[in-house]
């Protein structure tokens, strides 16, 4: 099933039907909005920086929306829209499929949890449960939180206290400390003077076994991709993960730290205290980011960085020297 | 009418009433405190920085608190009362006038909302909300909010859970996401060993119409002045904005930027993530600001800085390339 | 009395049941794991680092958890138990004497408040209180606040709405603003491969007379030994401290200021905005950080500093006009 679980999606449409500006003469029958590397022979994906050129090449999707200069790069079974302002496009073609998922607005199915449905699990005062959640046993819920509908907990978690969980998929073991707001929606529009227009946020949260969260942390879902974070990553208080962000294995990710939209970070990677990671990077395995850094390009794996702009430690230490 | 909405106000008093210590000669009746700008012919106003000279030249207060080097700004209409530290006194003229805006104490008025009051208004689970609060149609509240008395909310505006408004006035068309906390008073105090004087934060919270706040977000209400957000800016999670700030229009502003007390922010204004701005600056319209900058210095219009301390791009590349 | 408030405490036990795997040979009774000066003659200490070398030389525990290099340091009073990880072998030994200090669970004391039992407090709405805690007279506490078993709160404090405090020893006259989450576990732990052992955080969180904390700050208790806000001293918003931080008194920490575990900050410190102090540092009295500053090295008193790494203010200026 390649259905949404978390938002109400609208279609097929004709191609015409969500281009209709753009009018293609081909008209084909569309079945849902996919990245590149996740969409099926009926779905329409975007290409929109060379970055991915290796998920372009090899893309399922009968069209996508792309540039001319990018367009070379899609299989012949692709069918290239050519549009002025790829996300532009992306983000009305992704509104049609979803209308709703631009703004989280109030799960009216929360309701108190009926203990019966939710054997060997502890609830704190207060607590709000929304449709279809799954949680598992021994799993233990503070005060005043609010799991909104079709979560998934695992078992033999801790979730604070004050904490807001929506559209996420949550592994076994898992600790959420007080006050994390996970799974909304991220900061993705197109400007537009007077009125912005809103990015859906089509994708989910993943947070695998084994992760902890610290107190007041922020972890937006992806927008047409997931936000992932790895197993057994632990993360300390008041950290914000943006929309898209790809955190691997075992990492260890220090207090106020920001990763910015769509970067993936290794297995094995530590990033002290206040760094932060710009959008659309690919930090490496088992790469250390010193407290403080501003990491502004990709590291190779077994690098260790520091400095704003981040540099390998030696340029930094060599670069401190001169001064 | 002239009145504070949010904060019980005494007075009018005699100038020497509220100046014991100082023992003015004149003896004027004295309705209120403003800022420079703000100020009537029957109010007291400050002048503590060269900063403010063009508002201080036209001031209309009938008096006004400032030093022997700063007092030759002012009109004839406003008489200069000399004193060693104008925000010492500030504060306590603001207390005397405000006895109650030094510190939040609880809003006894609150109650679960009478749905009948706020017609098309949708409430989730367990809101309180205080005496005389205007919310307007088509807008939701999500759960276990506190909307305090005096709050007024636009139409159409979607406020997320365990969010808390005072003292602010919202426009239409506003998003404001899970666990912010916008409207507090902020850090302003005299510094005082074994027991500070705290500022009295008389000021509002504005948010303009279309505005969106991320998750976790916190914005202090202005302490003499307001502080304002303005039309279509979109802040991102974890944002901190400090009292009497102002923001202009169409601004984006990224994850954990941190913007100090008094800053004033143009129009179509960009901030990357952890950006941070002292206080009392003026920053230009269209001006953008990397990630990770640490501005302290104003901003002429059009400029794009980058570093710490933040320079204009070309000089940060070039500084970068002499390493 | 030594007996921890807080936690469940198992024991007293024999030497060799607390470190099987190591098999000493002298076979003591003992009662606590405590660090070096807070040990007494019938508790296990230890000592991973030589900047603690004062309290080594002095401890009075009967036996120390060291490496073969530092042993010299302890006296003759106290068996030096040599292992290869201190921290690892610590961790496991207070697992024993502490097995529910690792991650923060619900406590299911928590009630809505008998008004009877809390003579002179105000409460909010919504608001639970564990067993036992003591809530000073002319005290008010916010909405949907949760105050955990055992706590302890003064007089005259204002606390705000959606705050958690557990773990934490309130002085009289402190300011809590709203989203506060203090006193929970820090970041700690053995970093091992699939699943991370946690360091149970058996200490407290005190904060003493005339503090003040901004919104959603977050303030970790200690691990061993305490967290400590030192008197009159003012915290802004979004402010993190790790566990086992002390802080002086009269101190004022700007906005989203981040300090890492154990550093220890003297009085009259002034922090400015988004600054960062790493783990394990003395920061003198009367010193001065700049905001944006990361501080990785001990300051003496009376310091300017700024950069990252910061460095004397002088210094700083001179390296930047190098440029």
């Amino acid at each position: 099933m390649g259905k949404n679980i978390f938002f109400e999606q609208k279609g097929p449409f004709l191609l015409n039907e969500i281009l209709e500006n753009i009018n293609p003469k081909q008209n084909i029958l569309i079945s849902d909005i996919k990245s590149l590397n996740e969409a099926k022979n009926s779905d329409i994906t975007f290409f929109e920086s060379i970055n991915y050129i290796n998920f372009a090449k090899s893309t399922k999707a009968v069209c996508c929306l792309t540039t001319d200069k990018l367009k070379i790069h899609l299989p012949n079974t692709c069918k290239a829209i050519i549009v002025k302002n790829v996300l532009f496009e992306l983000c009305k073609v992704t509104r049609k499929f979803y209308p709703n998922a631009d703004i989280d607005s109030l799960d009216t199915t929360l309701k108190e949890p009926i203990k019966l449905n939710y054997p060997k699990v502890s609830f704190g005062n207060n607590i709000f449960v929304g449709n279809n959640c799954k949680i598992g046993k021994n799993t233990i819920l503070g005060n005043n939180s609010i799991i909104e509908h079709d979560v998934v907990i695992g078992e033999n978690c801790v979730i604070g206290s004050q904490v807001v969980i929506k559209n996420t998929i949550i592994g076994n073991n898992v600790v959420i400390q007080d006050g994390c707001k996970i799974g909304l929606k991220g900061f993705g529009f197109i400007p537009i003077k007077e009125k912005n227009l809103r990015f859906p946020h089509i994708g989910k949260l993943l947070i695998k076994d084994n992760v902890e969260l610290g107190s007041n942390c922020t972890i937006d879902r992806g927008s047409i991709d997931d936000t992932v974070i790895g197993k057994n990553t632990f993360l300390d208080n008041q950290v914000h993960v943006a929309h898209n962000v790809k955190i691997g294995d075992n990492c260890m990710i220090a207090g106020q730290v920001g990763i910015a939209g769509s970067s993936v970070i290794g297995d094995n990677v530590s990033i002290g205290g206040q760094a932060g990671i710009s959008g659309h990077l690919r930090i490496g395995n088992n790469v250390k980011i010193a407290g403080g850094s501003g990491v502004v390009k990709n590291i190779p794996d077994r690098t260790v960085v520091m400095g704003y702009p981040a540099v390998p430690l030696k340029e930094f230490i060599k670069n401190s020297k001169k001064k």
